[in-house]
């Protein structure tokens, strides 16, 4: 039996990271994934060598690079991550956990740069190659919330693109997780309860 | 008025790079541009600064990339070369001569690697935002010959591809060639009738 893939996605600051990184220790102890399969935990950019070769020049705030530009290397780091990971693992029957997919790409560059909607789609489809994920945990904070937890200091390219960059950013991701029939995470509370959040999706979801 | 924008396209070893080089020379003193245009001669992949760091990614033979990342990665390469050297040159009357551009990925990645020619389309449009060169130079050369002019050891990933690899690239070529127009240079010939032929061509192309 293949494998589940799990995503979180999320604007910065919305405790995603951190919850991906508790979920990462809970799931394989959760009863949930069958004995002998593995959780592979990656993200996105950078989940592989290319990735990480790409990483720095996604979120260098030094380098300008053209939206279309930063489309497509957006894409080329998922397609590789796809097809030389998540596939794989998949396959084998191992579970995979990111922290962001193809929807963090719909959201920055489609509702928040304003790329086309179309091309977007399109290049969704070239970078997954048709995958699609079986639980996303959508980790839902108002950003003024999420900007209050960063300061400007740690800011990447996209944190540091100002408050109506992100919230378009904010809107995409919540117009895609009605659209998608994501799993909303109320992220504004406690840890304890968010984490409690996360888990109740996944035994919702994987519980036969 | 605009300037005029001219390609170089060719399997490698056709002798395309050192033909582009003396026409970088030889463009600016033939009377062909306007007194105050100034010749940009530039390259794909790497004719930027996110060029020159994505050319050892691209074409260092030590990391496998799946073929919609490598796909991907010279349509993201091309998108910030078309917007942020080549259009912008155009724009204020410069003329530009790229030493490869989008043919080559159809050549090398469609009809090379059996990548969707659909999707490569789409990319094509989504990287050049429509931009169509002026000239093509298309320097057809038969690949045992090309082959021959360059040893293995200084092969790159796709001159490394074997032989059957290069024998489907070189077809792609006379297609597009065929199908767009390009202006044919027979690059089995001495360096100087290339030279002249090259020279020939711009000179029907430009002159009122």
């Amino acid at each position: 039996m293949p494998g589940r893939f799990l995503v979180a996605e999320g604007i910065d600051g919305s405790g995603k990271s951190s919850q991906v990184e508790r979920l990462g220790h809970w799931l394989p102890c959760s009863g949930l994934m069958p004995a002998d399969a593995k959780l592979l935990v990656t993200r996105e950019p950078g989940g592989t060598p290319l990735g990480e070769q790409l990483c720095p020049i996604l979120l260098n705030s030094g380098l300008t690079l053209h939206s279309r530009t930063e489309l497509l290397l957006f894409a080329a780091d998922r397609a590789q991550h796809v097809e030389t990971r998540i596939r794989p693992a998949l396959r084998e029957g191992h579970w995979v956990l990111s922290d962001r997919f193809s929807g963090s790409t719909v959201a920055y560059q489609g509702y928040g740069r304003g790329c086309d909607l179309e091309l977007i789609h399109t290049l969704e489809q070239a970078a997954t190659g048709g995958l699609t994920p079986d639980l996303t945990l959508w980790f839902d904070l108002p950003p003024q919330q999420a900007r209050a937890r960063k300061p400007p200091s740690q800011q990447d390219r996209f944190e540091g693109a100002g408050s109506d960059f992100t919230e378009r950013v904010a809107h995409g991701f919540r117009k895609l997780a009605m659209e998608r029939g994501w799993w909303r995470i109320p992220a504004g509370e406690p840890l304890a309860a968010v984490e409690a959040a996360v888990q109740a999706a996944c035994r919702s979801t994987f519980v036969d």
